[in-house]
């Protein structure tokens, strides 16, 4: 028992020795990272898919598309015209920093200013992995249901952003913002939540604002 | 590299040996052990707040709740004047089958014809451990999407019976039946899938026909 404990703990300091070089060598070349973490359907990839249109007006973009299987993500996401590469986790339910910055390398850094990882749709694994990103992001969607800070709190713990993905089938679930901001503040007070709609695209704008300020300050810190 | 493979393998076979155990302990005292798995707000408890009350007018029921933190899911099964405990996994994204021995045992077994373990919302991990479950059942919700069998190909192969949720929300959500069990069968070809809706009931009669004639030949069986 102890042993697995201490395999535990050496496994996660190594991954936060290489997640602070990440962090470092990005800041080096200027590049904000977002490491993009929800269930699998909550709407990652639809949620890139109504942000990079605009922000590629702004930034050069790459994503890394990372799933145990399949390529259907990427294929979505180079159809915007923005810079992408599939990751395939060989049957691991998360990122870890070393994966990640295999990742990194095999996008190649020169030519971007802003990088998403799109995680593996998981919300247990991923939040004990920091992947060396600049933002921890996670999306929830309405029909998964408002009690999940509780359920998942490490993920909650360590996401800056949540975003309520879906709100468009609100009237369809019983979603209760006041009880999930409640739930989330108990997790994490300091997480900023927005609500959004991927496919109706309601909401999406106020959010791009934020994630641009948020771009804008990084880069201008030395 | 070569070491953790090792590992894996060994746990892998450790692991194997307990499920083992728990399935011929079950057989003797002919109890049925349902492993329900599904992603985070699939309905895994709406499911089966859905099929309890009709079900325990033949067996004797119990539930073994798992989660990472919070008892609401437990707490909500009660009602139903069934037997449950709740589980947490101290962190862990799974129920491996020496969590769910020791979960089986502290439920008891004596008096006692039917379990459900509702495992851990995740797609990926609990896939990989057989937890002793004389049935794999996992549930797709709608609002999560057709191509699932696709990024999450082992949960699929694993499970006997692959139940579609929230079909009240198809209106609203672009679900193709066709292309899902097409995904489906090329992970597995055995897999036998139902349409339901925990939340209106449609569906929930004929699964439970099927489901009470699983259980009955098993406990006829020598």
């Amino acid at each position: 028992m102890i042993n697995i404990v201490e395999t535990k703990e050496r496994i996660t300091a190594d991954n936060e020795k290489a997640a602070e070089e990440t962090k470092k060598s990005l800041k080096e070349k200027n590049i904000f990272f977002v490491n993009v973490m929800a269930s699998p359907g909550a709407g990652k990839t639809s949620f890139l898919c109504a942000i990079l249109p605009e922000l590629k007006k702004h930034y050069r973009i790459g994503v890394m598309e990372a799933d145990v299987d399949s390529k259907v993500d990427a294929e979505t996401i180079q159809q915007l015209g923005v810079k992408v590469i599939q990751l395939h986790s060989g049957g691991l339910c998360h990122m870890d920093a070393d994966m990640t910055a295999r990742g990194l390398e095999s996008l190649g850094l020169d030519d971007l200013d802003v990088i998403f990882l799109e995680n593996i749709g998981n919300l247990v694994c991923p939040a004990e992995f920091d992947t060396g990103a600049t933002l921890n992001l996670m999306i929830l969607s309405v029909p998964e249901g408002d009690d999940k800070p509780l359920k998942y709190p490490l993920m909650f713990q360590v996401s800056d952003y949540v975003l309520v993905n879906k709100i468009d089938t609100k009237p369809i679930f019983d979603f209760d913002d006041a009880a999930f901001e409640a739930n989330v503040k108990k997790q994490n007070p300091n997480a900023k939540i927005y609500y959004l709609s991927a496919k109706t695209k309601e909401g999406i704008d106020p959010f791009l604002e934020v994630l641009i300020n948020e771009i804008e300050s990084y880069r201008e810190r030395q």
